[in-house]
């Protein structure tokens, strides 16, 4: 099967790139690029050098020649593509933010300045998140057409980490806050000032504070999340408010979140509100290590999420070039609130291979299929 | 003068070395370590060569040789040091955790897992963290024995973060969140798997989650800055519990604190509570705005703490090598939650440049003197 | 089949691990640690959590359970593992110096400070560098007993990029110089100073200059590949003395070699002696051009050294995580001086991916089984 | 004294102001820069906040306001305000390579692709490597006009490498090769590809190999050094051809050189040929200590050049934030070539620091006036 790639030199296009043509089911590859056509893909990338090589064509030209299209485009411009592949009933998934707020084209325009270009596509899309929408995303592609709209990077891990906290209804109403960290590369291919060596080199710091696009798309998460649990349509959208803060760190790949979620009160530790000095840590360890346990129990059905086992902490370095989110479970040390923490390879499960984890589920190929990479132990 | 330092060759130790070599009032160093007497300093660090050398003696050689004697030791080692200081009416300085306290032995003993070799030298002594306690260190150098428990590089970053808003009463009861981040000389020179290079190297994640040392001077530190506000007694201490999350990130130098405070009802935006798809900016900016002021108004005097204008966030990067805090006001897009943003050099302001600040206001030196280096641009 | 690794959880041992788990011909791992014996793997390296698990057994164990050996130990420690595997004819392969030297002895005592233990092991064991001593593998291979010396990482490198220049005779007699650079895995697992992240990280320095013992496998290696072109016995030894200065860089993996290497001169450019200005640069770029079709020509059926085409410049980071040697070749501006450049991923055709290409030539294997892992872009 | 500088706000004149800025001799700084002309210092770098701000203002009115004018500018633009500066009697310090190459305008205009705007401006500059051209910066400051071409960051390491080598004589007629590793800052401030953050972090690569723009500049060095080192006009020029290879590592600040000197016949260890298995080692140690002490008394007044004890190996890390150069001296196993390592500050020794040094030296202030900063440990 021929996979398309529109949009193949930025990042999250070569990554793409680097997935499928390692993946057992794709016999070859049509790479569009409108900053390179004409050129090779392998003169942008010395590193596939040998192993994946190739002219950069139009993107009509991979429309017309796969069976499957990727597009790793800005936000705004794809939507004819998704349009043609629609009609010719060839999935497409798609990296930008177009297809992640389905009908809700109110928020997308209020956060990306413009509206949808075809709003009725909207009717074939879901928000690719294959932890919440598994069953919608082979629905859709049982019907022949399936637009994905791939999650970001920062909303796969902050979702991952409180989805069975808001399903399983262990969450106090109130904010919960995610303060995430990502490597550079979430910054894309293009040179910037934010993203010059010496900038970001030995240095850490906050950005977009309060601003941030993703904030939107994880709070719909969060009631997507809510309602997937309980099961019924409604379920008080926005009682947990999110305050979401990105940070760059100088490295390359991942994305670590730390999230603080205010724990109801049947969940909290009985002594929480105990002072000074010590907290009675056997307590609180109980207690965090129920709620590790409804998590385990959550996931444990999903090939790409592992909860941690006690004493462990989610890192990035361990889940680079690999399509894990791993979730590590802690308490405050007052016993009130749920400190979780995920770590993902912002590049792999943070969007392409998520992305190819989406086209694995549509086509019924293994989920895991072409994702089998082990994370790097360095 | 002569300034000692005992526990020359770790890392805190060092960076002393490096800035009481260049300081205007100090005309030499007496330098004692335990692991490389008889050594040379120059040989240990030949950053040094040419600019701060000398042989490394015993701790007794240098309290006999100093005017003032800087300790940078292991908690629960130094008390006989400072007891001799005392007795000899030499101002002690030390880096350790042993004077952090105060009188309130039951916290460090349960945090730290010792008691206090001789109790009764806390009545000399006073946590120096100098925005918060200039007048009693120069109380307490006026009666002429004077024992320095210089903040932890974390507590440095998160109180000065928080301590105009507790001070001045716009924050809400309820827990505040300090969720920082480190560089890796935070872990001192001793090597460990944990600052291993490759293990460090392109990976962030946080450690001793609800456990760390810091929280609790962190808290007490809560208390003291209302009652500093206040300027009354008891101001019903843990009204403001700590969420505290230190992150390990691949950098050298610096510690990044975002810091969550909830608002008291005055303070929050009007429309706090206003939904998606977009919040009312300008009314945030505006509530931000009027915090930010209050922020610069409070450390106006404050020769080392930097309130940044609109529009800047704090980057460790900014403040690298020198004794700066710089702090950036945000809020929360809902309006409800101040996000404060701190910046220091862990190793200046975190450690050796406030034991320096702490010395100049001893003696009555000028608070900047040897402390006037820029921050480097990269 | 079972494979299995004695010294499972230094660094080298970590990335067989993850190599072979990969592998199509590999049912299975057993693994020893002589540290961690009883602990399990995905305890150690935690990134090995649902994908490579299981108990650390004794190397007897291992020896017993598996149909091929790897040991990745101190050097001169496994002898008695490789005896046992040469008498239960299982191919023993071995990432330390011991089996490097063949019958020469007095190099390796001299350099290693020990003798052998089995000096009779080296009638079955064959220096593994694939590109050079394939054949010889193979043979050995066939007669059932085979233990392989794989080569050292900077061996790896300085070689193939020697190779067809010292091949084809179209060096000058006189030194060669290998300047080269590696990340900071190469020091291994075990936590030190010189690895200690605020030691190395933003700095560059060499070590051991003029003393490292990858000085005499390199040496060794520039007379057998003049040997191998010319295929006579003896080639006056030693007429290409090595100059060897390695580097330490801040970074993960990978190793750059910069080898300078006097021409014959017939290959120099004609304008060699010209003087300034400037070069005659077409002349320079052409012979560059003749020498690279030279290197292309001679690795033409090589799946993974990659002769770069001209214009490009070999890069660690373009061959991370990859079993690939790149290779580009350069003329100094005088045109008397060939400059090779070579790039390898240091644990992977540097050490463990070296390992396994040599198992797949032993067992007969697709030579890239298990090793086609394309580089990452960043 | 009022100091001007043009172009501020690239990463060199950033670090001319934050050296300037702590000069005991400077009271003030004229700032302009023709990207940011109207906007303010501590706006562009934030790091300056408090300590060094101001408006930038058009390049006339530096050079009317100013005592000295620094120029750090790209090569090529700034001979008008050095006319300028001549006619004013103001010494005017470049750090583009438009003064460097004195009247060698040819060599210049084959590098540099452009001719000498006003050549007759040589007669008052000098190449200003203090160390080789002191005494003649001297003579030009008397004069009242004085253009000093600042040396460019390779030529330093290179040059001061290499300079008692030459000037002693102890060098075999042939190439000498400069391998060399920059920090990521030699590549200046404006973002581009080969310096974004994910492209250079983890990796290491030669860049510009044979065709570097300094390798001219330190070509025409080594002659100047051979001929202050004999006293006489003409030394064979181009006895000692350069073989030049920058290399660019993930850091920030620094160059390592490690250069490779042929050693004539009397400077070889004795057993310069003898073969393997092990060299004599102390007969190399020897003469290796009989050159150090050669280079140490050679620099034995210079106030920034460290010549480093036996057993002490040159690293960018144990210099940065300073002026100083760093040598270690070292003997291949063979005995026959000097291995000899520099490291600098790039940003420092190697642009803004050594411009400094030179004011110093025209103004007779001390010449570490403002240059006394120690260098970090980490």
């Amino acid at each position: 099967m021929i996979a398309g790639i529109i949009g193949a030199t930025g990042y999250a296009g070569a990554e793409l790139v680097r997935l499928l043509s390692g993946h057992p089911k794709i016999d070859g590859l049509a790479l569009a690029s409108v900053s390179f056509e004409g050129d090779r893909i392998e003169h942008i990338y010395p590193n596939f050098l040998g192993k994946a090589e190739g002219f950069l064509v139009k993107p009509e030209e991979v429309a017309a020649a796969a069976k499957v299209v990727f597009a790793a485009l800005p936000n705004g411009v794809g939507e004819s593509f998704a349009k043609t592949c629609v009609e010719k009933r060839i999935p497409f998934i798609d990296l930008s933010a177009d297809f992640r707020f389905d009908d809700d084209e109110a928020t997308f325009s209020a956060w990306y300045g413009k509206p949808y270009v075809y709003p009725e596509l909207r009717n074939h899309s879901v928000y690719g998140l294959p932890e919440l929408n598994r069953k919608r995303i082979k629905e859709l592609a049982a019907s022949g057409s399936v637009i994905i709209g791939n999650p970001g990077c920062y909303p796969t891990g902050a979702s991952l980490g409180t989805y069975p906290a808001l399903a399983k209804g262990i969450v106090e109403t109130g904010p919960i806050i995610v303060d995430a960290a990502s490597g550079i590369t979430g910054g894309g291919r293009e040179p910037a000032r934010a993203f010059h060596y010496p900038e970001c080199a030995d240095s850490v710091t906050p950005y977009k504070v309060g601003s941030h696009r993703h904030t939107p798309e994880i709070g719909r998460n969060f009631d997507a999340m809510i309602k997937a649990g309980s099961g019924t349509e409604k379920q008080n959208p926005g009682t947990h408010p999110l305050i979401f803060t990105p940070h760059l760190v100088p490295m390359n790949r991942g994305i670590l979140s730390t999230i603080y979620v205010p724990l109801a009160g049947a969940w909290r530790s009985k002594a929480a509100n105990a002072g000074p000095p010590r907290p009675p840590l056997a307590e609180v360890i109980e207690k965090a290590g129920e709620i590790r346990r409804l998590y385990a129990d959550f996931y444990r059905n999903e090939p790409f999420v592992r909860v941690l086992p006690e004493g462990a902490i989610a890192a990035t370095g361990r889940v680079r070039q690999s399509n894990f989110c791993d979730i590590s479970v802690h308490l405050d040390q007052t016993g009130t609130t749920l400190i979780i923490v995920t770590a993902i390879d912002n590049m792999v499960k943070g969007a392409a291979g998520q992305a190819v984890q989406n086209m694995n589920i549509i086509f019924g190929f293994d989920e895991t299929a072409g994702l089998t990479a082990i994370p790097g132990s360095f």
